[in-house]
């Protein structure tokens, strides 16, 4: 078994593209699957449906995240123009810890108070904004970014690419004393990223 | 993490439909996880099998619903040439109540005869369609529709678009006293959208 | 909400075609669900998994049934060049049925021999293979087959492409009273087809 | 029902070639369902989260090997100019039984320290790369390889093509007296295998 070579061409990186967009289109789906229907008496369902609200917010927490890691590959991505084995496995190891989002969103929804849920969740998402960041800074290394756009790509190469998987990072041992509290940075470092773009 | 710039290729679109594409297809496919298999002595299989006709009925109705909504993002994204991250963080809400339909269908197939039910699944359906609405509206309002192609996508950010997130709004009370008649609305407006089009 | 319109683009029904295999990727994957791990002690896990016999031959066979089911769609839509709401509405139609499948085929693999159980696998399949019989009728009646192709897509519109309905629809009755015989009339039916291509 | 004709196109081949990425990313995907969120209290949680470590760690041996697969398919695939119905065959077949993995993943994954959970595992995984061989084997006698590429792809389908089949067949007699003396082997396969391309 035996992955790339050294010669690459355009379709090759094409279809890199597609696999990855169709991993993240069906994990990003399958987040549906941590919203379970109630199997309660009819009289009950309004008050059950209510109770799914952590489950709603962890979905959507979720999908909004999943959907910005997409955003950046699609950025990233599109200013590629070769690649190389690294970048296959780094990509590989970069959707296989995707892919337990929807995992670590369902153990979030169902425990969201207890710090060991809230611990797991930020850990994950740490090391997918990590390896991420490891990818985009490897493709810009090895050359593979076309020159014109260096520019726009070293961006998220940069220390000011690790804010995420650090914030992330950070909020591990936050859960542990207060799951509430890392919650809340999360949503910060969401409006933060927003303003810095302006 | 960054989305997208001023600047928009159109291989960038075609990434932003593909993904789309996959969302819409792995979402009109987990309807079927709504059908239960049930746990029954053989000589009961094939009474149980008739009691999922409910179920079903949700699905084809759902399936229907689904379809035409890719439909519409089909025929609307056909006459689009350029996009910007509000596009993108439109397609994403979007995206993330579409998603929600396999679940509020699975609870309208277990608890069709119930208000709670059928109030959820027409107020996620009146939001999809209200997404929709705007976000078909401001890609016509910044101009990212190809200028020939206006006049057709036009037609369905007029006041006539809001047609369809209206009944289904105006469902959610009527489903209050009676579940019954909200569905029967859901219906006509399936009828009188196909006769607008003749 | 507005489907098609008469005039229609080669990407439009590139389109289509992607959405089409999308839905049977995730459908022909679904059917993995209907193998569940058993829950027993370690001991006898052996034994346990043994046991999943028919489950794994309903799903080889629905697997091979849904692959032919592709591969047909496949075979006649690349010899399509244009298409028109009847056509989108009949591939809806279509998918609708298809993505049924691994339900039909949980009930298979959990029930084989109950008559109830065959009778709704084949009533399934003899509606996907008829809906494909309509809609590739209708392609070619409304002139959306390229003209140097017409002749090889015609063969799958004539009475021969009733042959796999209508020996799913004739196995119904007969699985009422031996459900065995129609697991039987179906693996003949793979076998002729097979023959007839030669 | 009709599979492929002798003539074929390129837009076959890049359909067939999407088709077969889109069941690889659900099948890999779905791995993520082996992992099932724990049902306890929540001072529970955290103890719970850490005994799924043997399910994560089959996830990842799964998701590894998958994707190893997958990119092998898409170096061979790359390297094809056409293809013929053996080709289409020997594929679903071969795709059947990669989709078979994500329910092998969840029995390594609850019964690891089982003799029959290993077995099952590396028997599927032997059939796979057996398959796989079988496979490009044919692609090249069959000339569908272009000539420039044929010496690249060759080595796939040589003897050496044979060791990964051959240590997961061997690892199942071995996995019925000791499990773990079969997963040592299989981390010892990947270790070779990259050794080899250097």
């Amino acid at each position: 078994m035996e992955a790339g070579a050294a010669r690459v061409e355009a379709t090759d990186l094409g279809r890199l593209v597609a696999f990855t967009d169709g991993v993240f289109a069906i994990a990003i789906t399958l987040l549906v699957l941590n919203l379970e229907v109630p199997d309660v008496s009819d009289s009950r369902l309004g008050e059950e449906l209510w109770r799914l609200g952590p489950q709603l917010l962890a979905y959507f927490l979720s999908f909004g995240v999943v959907g910005r890691f997409w955003l950046v590959h699609h950025r990233v991505f599109s200013t590629v123009g070769s690649f190389d084995p690294t970048v296959l496995r780094l990509n590989l190891l970069y959707l296989a810890l995707v892919v337990l989002i929807p995992f670590t969103t369902e153990v979030l929804g169902e425990y969201g108070d207890t710090s060991a849920a809230v611990m797991v969740y930020a850990a994950v998402m740490a090391l997918v904004a990590f390896v991420n960041w490891l990818m985009i800074r490897h493709v810009l290394r090895a050359g593979h970014v076309r020159a014109e756009e260096r520019e726009a790509t070293a961006r998220f190469a940069g220390w000011g690419g690790l804010q995420a998987p650090g914030i992330f990072l950070l909020s591990v041992p936050i859960a542990l004393v207060h799951p509430y509290a890392a919650e809340i940075m999360w949503i910060l470092l969401l409006l933060v990223v927003r303003r810095q773009r302006r």
